[in-house]
């Protein structure tokens, strides 16, 4: 079982390999951890789409449409990109058609993986459990900022890295993993902290998303398994046995 | 003076500004500590390209070939890419054609940016102190290694981006570079330590290279400053007044 970290959609062709790979999609401000807290709430089903205009037209269809582009909900949609938009009352038992800055264009590139699933700190340990049970290898697949580097996608990759050597089943061979873990490593105690200079959590501080921050960094409080089916091109929260 | 950080030259285009911009190319293993020593050694020039066939057809025309691909020289050349292939007695003067892995690549990526140097430990101050003078915009290109993600081109970058910021003339606004210099912070004390489990350092010591990486990690042993000349496509050593 390899284990290896992607920074960006756009280094994605660097890291996907001939063998079957297991991609865990990483949005963490805050794409991944709300599709998490919709499908915990009771969503039945998440469609992401890539473009705004997609959405659009789902939009005309009737469906639950979340749409946000650089922070701000679109204005035609009924939610943004908050995990507190989707409360129980809200989506339960809705499928929601879903597009973001950045989660959804991550999605999209790792349409050829073997497996696609929804990784947040919201579900980190239903994601490693999941791993451990799989036993395939794995891709940790940053969504970033615009194809750039983000810290709190990193944090993430790293801190599943690092659950997943405890298990002593794994090997790595990728400079990203020795450098996602060092900084879970230093950044684990206080992730506020950490991230406190960090490029997104300016962007979401200047939209009074403090909430949302605190949300995206708590570890465990939507525990389900998002997997996204390759043949319905929705994402559905996985039976937990 | 905006200073930024790009971890593979697959990023590039996320990473380049409508501004302008000098770049430094980095390829710590080894093409960019050995452009420095060439001209170290007094090299007229050197002449990167991206393509194995076009150094062929150089070799062709009786220039001096450095070529190399996966660590190994190319065996029609007259040199790899070790540093210390490009000694007085056989570089002096002459004018050099060089292609390798990555390096050459990440310089021809950075072709429509306002500057292109050449940086690398071994003229690490030389590089800093022109950026202070210049007083551009400075984006940090890591070579990696076929585009994926490599620490001894970022902790290279995490030096200067450190010591350029000690000049308190400097901005940053990236996680790539706050990441980067934390890297730089718990490296620079030891860094072949710290390297030790790097995915680049275990191909060069499965060739026998622990000669090449001494000479790379060592700082300011080739003091020169290689500028890329975009109209005669060819790398010369600056005079520094």
């Amino acid at each position: 079982m390899l284990v290896d970290i992607c920074f960006s959609p756009a280094l994605y062709p660097y890291y996907k390999t001939e063998q079957s790979q297991l991609v865990i999609v990483i949005d963490v401000f805050r794409a991944t951890s709300t599709i998490c807290n919709a499908l915990y709430n009771g969503a039945e089903a998440i469609i992401p789409v890539a473009s705004v205009q997609k959405a659009q037209e789902y939009k005309k269809q009737g469906f639950f449409v979340g749409a946000e582009r650089n922070v701000q909900k679109c204005d035609f949609a009924d939610a943004g990109n908050s995990p507190y938009d989707y409360t129980y009352e809200k989506v339960e038992g809705k499928t929601i058609v879903f597009t973001t800055t950045n989660g959804t264009q991550a999605i999209e590139t790792a349409l050829d993986a073997s497996e696609i699933i929804i990784g947040a700190f919201c579900n980190i340990n239903t994601v490693v459990d999941y791993c451990l049970r799989q036993q395939n290898n794995v891709l940790l697949l940053c969504s970033g900022w615009n194809n750039r580097f983000n810290t709190e996608d990193t944090l993430f990759a790293g801190a599943v890295a690092e659950m997943l050597l405890e298990s002593e089943k794994v090997s790595v061979h990728s400079d990203a993993v020795t450098v996602a873990r060092q900084m879970w490593q230093s950044a684990k105690t206080d992730m506020q902290k950490h991230l406190s200079c960090s490029e997104h959590i300016e962007r979401l501080m200047l939209n009074d998303l403090q909430g949302d921050v605190d949300f995206c960094l708590t570890l465990n409080n939507a525990p389900v398994l998002p997997i996204y089916n390759k043949k319905t091109k929705q994402i559905t929260a996985h039976k937990i046995s």
